[in-house]
């Protein structure tokens, strides 16, 4: 195993838009090979998905139009934290503006990277149980479908043609051997 | 269920570097809202993730430099596709880069995104089976830690604090489900 953690000799933001930077970096390897990478920098708060438990055999989902493949995906709610805002604070409201419910018990399971080769990006997998309704507005510009989905059957889930997204599907297996444990 | 796909009324490239373009886009919703959307152009053809099984009951991982997250990451072999690769003989070649083995037999399990929302990026989940050796010369700056794992201690791969990696835990958990269906 390489012990020791290459190191950036040099970074600067070599472009930028209201929602990505893109950072240049050298990087030398404990071998002396020296190469350049690029990276994209995010919100350094990251993200949250919450897995609510409608009842123990089934979880809250939402149909979300998604514009990096322009068309509707079956997704876990999920959204940016906000500053300063607790992981379970921000888990509570997404559900709240996303699902319509608030939940009294709010777990931080595992937190999740979507390709740490060249983001930094967190999402932190939140389980959310014991709900109540209660809403929030959020800020999508249409209301979202509300759907449920058996956990007994997250394999038929993973295979869906609209489930394409790594991060639903890590989540719902996590959580399901969660639950299984607890059981 | 919105059924009306939003429409895209403008678009165009407002940033760019090596690896990323950032495009910038109008749409218009169903329901009338015009909302400004931002997302990230990658590689069209897309990169595969190869979970290579040396026996019945091992997979085969490599530990990675991640410079999105500044350490190493345990993963599955992966990388991008080349022009006119096809998917199966882009994970050959990646197995042979990364592990030293080629296998016999590669299925395309899956095609899985990794945040739809901003990304169009596809990763290409193959399971390869029927190994033998074979080494093929790779773009590594250092070479890479090749181990195994367990198929039946997934849920405890999945908890790892070195495997964060959304792409990973979905497609070990998707691979797993597809043996156990074939037993």
């Amino acid at each position: 195993m390489t012990d020791k953690l290459p190191r950036i000799t040099a970074s600067k933001i070599i472009a930028k838009s209201r929602l990505f930077q893109i950072e240049q970096m050298e990087i030398t390897f404990s071998n002396g090979n020296e190469v350049e990478y690029e990276r994209l920098k995010g919100s350094s708060r990251g993200g949250v998905l919450v897995v609510a438990l409608k009842d123990p055999h089934t979880v809250y989902m939402v149909r979300e139009y998604s514009a990096g493949v322009e068309r509707y995906e079956l997704m876990f709610p999920k959204g940016r934290i906000e500053t300063n805002e607790p992981v379970e604070e921000a888990a509570n409201r997404e559900l709240q503006e996303e699902i319509g419910f608030a939940a009294r018990k709010l777990t931080h399971i595992k937190s999740m990277t979507l390709a740490p080769g060249y983001m930094g990006h967190l999402t932190h997998v939140v389980l959310a149980e014991d709900l109540y309704p209660a809403q929030l507005d959020g800020d999508e510009p249409e209301p979202l479908q509300v759907t449920t989905w058996p956990i007994a059957e997250f394999e038929q889930l993973a295979m869906q043609n609209d489930v394409t997204e790594a991060r639903t599907i890590a989540a719902a297996f996590i959580i399901r051997s969660l639950l299984e444990q607890r059981d």
